[in-house]
């Protein structure tokens, strides 16, 4: 069997075959890698044009990291998929509430996802703190509202739910708010591997570094 | 905030947004299903030409569950998203050994991927199992390897890994072969969040044909 089986041959080859895809885009250092990184989980070149990367988004969310921060998710896939080995080195966790009993409660209670409930019960908590949204719009327009109407202050907000009922508009409004940094990708793509993509692209600018 | 918060709702509406795409491919009730969820999972209707279900893919999948097999998954985010209380009804448990100590040492002395270094040591729990490969093509090549070198025979393959080092060609072999039926998506397209689509639309069609 001819094929690469070394991880870090994998990974450099990855980011050669995405590289042409960005050429034109004038990304830094940083911005290329978050890109890359989201292109190579997707297999799919057509998010190029679709990843927005607000100007001050990575700087929050390395300094975020550095001081300690944590991250909050919508759904378990994305708590799980984050390196929470390097995040942990930093003094950061990453919480999920959206299979606790409680937060199941308060959904049934108030007709909403659980998802949604999660980020309302998380309220004060995400203040400094990283927001990534991987699945559930209807989580990402309870963080905007919490923004919005609560004075709530995340750090930076990743949210790429993905789908076709919500996802596009929530992120539509993730990006013409100009309170807090957020990367996100436009239109209906997205979902559980881009949001662990982009986390883990800046947990990995951290760690080298570091080195 | 005019948005849908009902979960049934949300899934119902995506599922009538993708049903167009889905015209005149023949599909029968199941395989809807199946595209349908992996459509919604990728938020992405270019899925639709992509994916191929083996004739007794389906079928072997269900009969599998109903008997109480195992599901063996590549990486952790696919062991998260699969839905286990169900799977549990059956008697089914599922298990990923890629952060594993042994796993680990096994790949570094053989300079191979830690998931393919986790297919192996699964080896004979394999036979009659469902296997869900969402992200790395090594661990499908060991699969096929398995299967074609060593007899191992599970049940169904569900094998979409992602990216543009192998994944394609990964999916190429398992498309060719003929002793185990597949689900799977052609190209650099796949992902974790793809296999638990898949391995979820099964489950949901036992558990509803239950009540």
């Amino acid at each position: 069997m001819d094929f690469i089986k070394n991880p870090a041959q994998i990974e450099n080859r990855s980011m050669e075959i995405i590289a042409p895809y960005l050429d034109g885009l004038n990304l830094n250092f940083e911005e290329t890698k978050i890109y890359s990184r989201i292109i190579h989980a997707a297999g799919d070149v057509d998010y190029t044009p679709l990843i927005k990367i607000h100007p001050s988004a990575i700087d929050a969310a390395k300094s975020a990291i550095l001081r300690g921060a944590n991250i909050f998710t919508d759904v378990e896939m994305v708590r799980t998929g984050i390196n929470k080995r390097t995040l942990s080195k930093f003094g950061g966790e990453v919480f999920c509430k959206v299979a606790d009993d409680d937060t199941k409660k308060f959904a049934t209670e108030n007709n909403i996802t659980r998802s949604m409930a999660a980020m309302r019960i998380f309220g004060e908590k995400l203040n400094g703190a990283i927001v990534a949204v991987g699945n559930a719009p209807t989580a990402l327009f309870e963080v905007l509202r919490l923004v919005r109407a609560e004075n709530i202050s995340p750090a930076v907000i990743i949210g790429v739910p993905v789908g076709f009922v919500g996802a596009a508009d929530s992120k539509s409004e993730l990006a013409e708010q100009n309170k807090i940094p957020y990367i996100t990708v436009t239109g209906t793509k997205g979902g559980s591997s881009i949001a662990v993509a982009a986390v883990n692209a800046i947990l990995y600018l951290l760690d080298n570094s570091r080195n």
